[in-house]
């Protein structure tokens, strides 16, 4: 399905204004999800994008393609970067004094081949203000997020029939995924942070939930080894131990994220109280979470609530492996803005959409928590990831 | 399972000596599958290789889990970019005068930080030495990579069960992954190249295997649409149609690339008169090429023999979709070196692995072709992906 029309147009004019107010007289976007975001396509592409006046799409493969799936007006070939003068030129540009480029994700040999083009020019990070942008959905992004979250519930709804003491967690994994792509989900999740590797998400059963990884979160897993030291391992399922199923749902490139907690038999009593303290420090940030309140705020409410349930130690991981949040926006990539967490002091705006996500580290048991998708409107926090919240006891 | 003790030892000596003999005084690695290649784990860290001397692994989370997977014996933890100076200094180094950095897969923002860490230093792309160290396996590799291939044979036999009519292209793929996933796939392949994603492989039926994409490879996909425009989409498979599977094994983050053609139903004699011209390019490949040629003769091989065969006009893609190479390495990442294409005039050696994929895609019928991963010793080259080579008519 194509982004409709109304949406590019939006989208570009926010950002232009965004451009135009941080003094930016242009930005080059690299990136396939920036690309995706501005012009309705991912192709082998460089969009200029000038703070006021048409964007420029260049393409280097599939500009058919591109022509079909995107409503910018102004799409041309080209097949150098060296090309990229003369063709700001020709269309009536004059070369921008002060260039974004997304100095976060570009390969330095891009940013330096830009760099030679316009030697005279300052190069600036235009990264921020386009994840600023990103951060406020649309109702048709909020359309695809919602039925991101009920492709999560659908899956949930068929792990009772799937988790079996004895499985490995690889089988089970096996299970959710196909359970999502009969759903029609992508597959390939995306993920800004340099190194930043996410496969669908975490299935962790018992001490695997406590292993800290490489990925900037709460969960980490053995995965199937140093070679991908995250997520499912061989490890086989066993009873009376929480399994966390940490797994996003993806519709039309939109992610949403949702944590459920289960076991096969009860588990420790421990493990349910942790589940239970999870679970109020959730229910604080649904009441309490409004438009204008800071993100970091929020996460400070977050520490308070679990420090005063005497496991403010086990909160986000423990010890070294601990990350200073408790959410983050999601979108087109799963590491969106706001970040939930500390020094994040921007105001919550409408139309955030933001995964909470609560969880505890017990290096006895293995991970426990629950996290939601969640769209911020003035009446506050509507849940889009819609399984049942209970610890499913099988 | 760890990266054995010698195997490490001798990537550093290998990779050492080749920054000697091209001026580096040393590099920093920072990228996740380069670091693992030269330490065994795969830590947020960055890696100082000096062209002599100790290497130092500077880690920012998991300490303990970086010194249980890596047999480098300087191992310090590190919070911040600006303490790199200092901490070389510590354990002796001499700040590097000429400083190899991966300039294709390195964020611009950290490129900066480290030019202006280290102000009067030079600063070259390390990539090309990097990949080229790589691009010759050891027998632990070659190991692994065989096990890669075999888990693509077991997935394949498994597919006349699973093709039916009507199913969807994304339901057949969700079950080729999951035998993958049972057999212990991490599920997540790594590609250097920037904006190029890969999920799994290419499951393509009919008319969807001849539209391209924004990979770098002959095949395309629709995929679920413009979010992610390649692979499997909401297609159903009808009789008669050429699939192609396109599916690549990973074991111990090494990857086979194997594809295999299929059919409900006996499909048009076109489609197998291109699969047997196919073959003929596969064969021509496997007879001839051996340590010594370089990778752009056997392309222009293969170019010669397709156009001999009247088909060159469909080889690799067509028109302006159209690939300039028959081939790549394979090892931690799917685009590693050679690249058996044009300009690339890097004579062959022993241990490279390497894909070969003599591929037609037919605008009435979709794409047909075959793939294989073959390992080059001084005898020439030896498949590793074992699944039958006829054209599966179900």
């Amino acid at each position: 399905m194509n982004v409709p029309y109304f949406e590019i147009k939006e989208r570009v004019i926010r950002l232009q204004a965004m451009l135009l107010r941080e003094g930016f007289d242009g930005a080059f976007l690299f990136q396939n999800v920036d690309l995706f975001y501005c012009t309705g396509t991912m192709q082998p592409a460089v969009l200029y994008l000038p703070s006021q006046g048409e964007p420029l799409l260049l393409v280097r493969k599939n500009i058919d393609r591109a022509r079909e799936e995107s409503s910018i007006s102004q799409i041309v070939p080209f097949d150098s970067l060296r090309r990229i003068p003369g063709l700001l030129s020709d269309v009536g540009h004059s070369p921008p004094q002060t260039i974004g480029l997304e100095l976060d994700v570009l390969p330095a040999q891009f940013y330096l081949q830009i760099k030679k083009l316009f030697p005279s020019s300052r190069i600036l990070d235009v990264s921020p203000a386009v994840r600023r942008c990103r951060m406020i959905k649309s109702s048709w992004e909020i359309d695809n997020l919602a039925k991101a979250g009920e492709m999560c519930a659908r899956m949930i709804k068929e792990v009772p029939e799937i988790l079996k003491p004895g499985m490995s967690e690889l089988a089970a994994a096996g299970r959710l995924e196909i359970s999502m792509r009969r759903q029609g989900h992508q597959g390939f999740i995306r993920r800004r942070g340099f190194n930043q590797e996410v496969f669908y998400g975490h299935i962790l059963s018992g001490p695997s939930g406590a292993v800290s990884s490489y990925v900037g979160g709460p969960s980490g897993g053995t995965g199937i080894g140093p070679a991908f030291g995250q997520g499912a391992g061989t490890r086989p399922l066993q009873t009376g131990e929480p399994i966390s199923i940490d797994y996003v749902g993806c519709y039309n490139g939109y992610i949403a994220d949702q944590t459920r907690m289960f076991s096969i038999g009860r588990p420790d009593d421990e493990v349910l109280r942790a589940y239970d303290a999870a679970c109020r420090v959730h229910d604080l940030i649904l009441q309490r979470t409004c438009v204008g309140v800071s993100a970091s705020m929020v996460y400070r409410w977050a520490l308070e609530e679990i420090e005063r349930l005497g496991l403010g130690a086990h909160f986000m991981g423990v010890e070294d492996s601990r990350v200073p949040f408790v959410g983050h926006g999601v979108g087109l990539e799963l590491d969106e803005f706001p970040l939930i967490g500390a020094g994040f002091d921007l105001p919550l705006e409408e139309n955030m959409v933001i995964a909470f996500e609560p969880k505890l580290v017990l290096p006895k048991h293995g991970l426990v928590g629950i996290e939601n998708t969640f769209l911020l409107t003035r009446q506050g926090l509507t849940r889009l990831t819609l399984a049942p919240e209970n610890f499913g006891i099988l």
